[in-house]
């Protein structure tokens, strides 16, 4: 009985959703991006279609940083780590003269960033290790619920795609299932991707440092120790993707060189494949930057991109808005 | 119009359950085990009930070896590591004199296990790394189509627990989201999982070696390198089910002391929560083992569950059949 109802209703949604007349993504400008991902949906989507992939099989990847939601003028987490490690200062009074914590103290970020990766991992490690899992999300909430964007003095949290948005919605209503696969922290991207993406926290997939288990006060706590135990880049995200979720996507969405593994990966499964990069083109709206830009760099993504014909988003033509906030 | 019947349709199906008059659970026998499951699932489930939990919280986490397929008189994965030895020896002739593969070779297990976790290490490194991640899948595929049980001559999909496949779909017809966590491999179990118990391959979690990404003739692998990555037993399962899936379960299974840690942390969250082990007492039909095992000990799980009142199923008592093909 169930199961015939659950069938019956898996097939008035399938009426439901062909019959559906309203443009899923107001704000893409018509166009070839736009049309594109239809295109790839309603072929994958249609029974009967010579490309329908079965539900379980339509995985659709999504990096965050850039492709989600903004990256600049700092990766958002990196703008949280300086914020903790201002918090955490007056506990450490040794950081006044130890680099990075120095500079960073002072505000000169580029020169705390002198230091390459070794800098990079003492300020993650300093401001994410040391806490339970619990704690740690905690703070990523306090954070996240008061802290704004020096730009445009908005919450992090509207710093999202409206289009994008948009594209997760349509994806899902079109029976994908949608992952993050992005260099960002596994657990600061899960204290908010459920809640501004719909994306539960089983469906985030990032970068992470080990834990430990321990027993204290009879309860037990996972504690996030200062090592870093997996980086989901460039490499990382189709080992990543085969670790998390043991099938190839058939659609993935990036923005950098650093999810040119993750297209590569997804574009060579057999059957049909969807691989989009967004290009950051707007100046005024948002940033543009690309081959040049130390973060967030595109480059050999984007020649790779147009020798194999996929989609590349030009934020200037292809969104009609950027964020949610835009009007 | 799409998200109404969808609404429709969920309130159908949720009526549709609450009034289904069969036994979800046949090959369970009436009694306090039966009992505490249907208990705590109708007490998550029912909207208004004061120990409500929203579907998407609704997590249940598996052991698989000893809680969803046999795992004497060896661990199955095990058994496909021998066949694979053996299967790889023509192109190894330095095994000949080499242990442990000189040991299984002779057929002579405990001679093979004597040297140790590095043994057992050098054997499953042996016999799933060096080739693509596709390659791997297509072998354990064909070891699973081909190869039976020692003792039953059943293959061994077949040697999987009638009532826990039923409390898989009763959970899952409930809203939950059933989870494998086991010490078996991940990409093995993967190759199952689906097909027999219904859980798709990104629900699976388990230990895993290292990987590597490679461009081989113009496209992107995956190859399966002889190192451990992590070992998902004990402190272990915690770890994992925390990297894996974000959030905290509200039911557990396991059967072992390995599975401990992972029962502690989900009893240890805020809410409704249930436990349980599998006691395997029954010699006739399965095997009865329990504090003296090597395989499978549950021991100081057995202790614990008593003292915390988790649910203790006796599979003489408490299941009225224990594989599909028992009559």
């Amino acid at each position: 009985m169930q199961s015939a109802l659950t069938s019956l209703c898996a097939a008035l949604v399938f009426t439901a959703a062909a019959a559906q007349a309203e443009d899923p993504l107001p704000s893409w400008n018509e166009g070839a991006a736009k049309k594109s991902i239809v295109d790839f949906v309603e072929r994958v989507y249609e029974v009967g279609s010579p490309d329908f992939v079965p539900p379980a099989e339509r995985i659709a990847v999504f990096d965050n940083d850039g492709t989600l939601w903004a990256e600049q003028p700092l990766y958002f987490q990196f703008l949280f780590a300086i914020d903790r490690i201002k918090a955490l200062a007056p506990e450490h009074p040794e950081w006044k003269d130890k680099e990075p914590f120095a500079a960073l103290l002072r505000g000169d970020h580029a020169a705390a960033l002198a230091g390459g990766e070794q800098a990079l991992v003492e300020i993650m490690m300093a401001s994410h290790a040391g806490m339970t899992t619990d704690e740690f999300q905690a703070i990523v909430d306090g954070w996240l619920a008061t802290a704004v964007h020096p730009k445009t003095g908005r919450p992090y949290t509207e710093m999202v795609y409206q289009p994008m948005l948009e594209l997760l919605d349509y994806l899902r209503a079109n029976g994908f299932k949608t992952f993050i696969v992005s260099g960002g922290g596994i657990e600061f991207m899960r204290a908010f991707a459920e809640q501004v993406y719909g994306i539960p926290p089983e469906q985030v997939i990032g970068s992470s440092g080990k834990q430990t288990f321990e027993i204290r006060d009879g309860r037990p706590v996972l504690v996030k120790l200062p090592e870093v135990s997996f980086v989901d880049d460039k490499t990382g995200k189709p080992i990543a993707i085969q670790a998390h979720i043991g099938r190839r996507p058939i659609a993935a969405f990036g923005n950098s060189d650093g999810d040119l593994q993750m297209l590569q990966w997804t574009a060579a499964g057999a059957g049909p494949r969807f691989c989009l990069y967004v290009h950051h083109t707007d100046a005024e709206r948002e940033w543009a930057y690309d081959r040049a830009s130390s973060i967030g760099r595109l480059d050999q993504g984007l020649d790779e991109a147009v020798a194999k014909g996929w989609t590349v988003v030009s934020v200037k033509d292809d969104w009609k808005r950027v964020f949610p906030f835009d009007r």
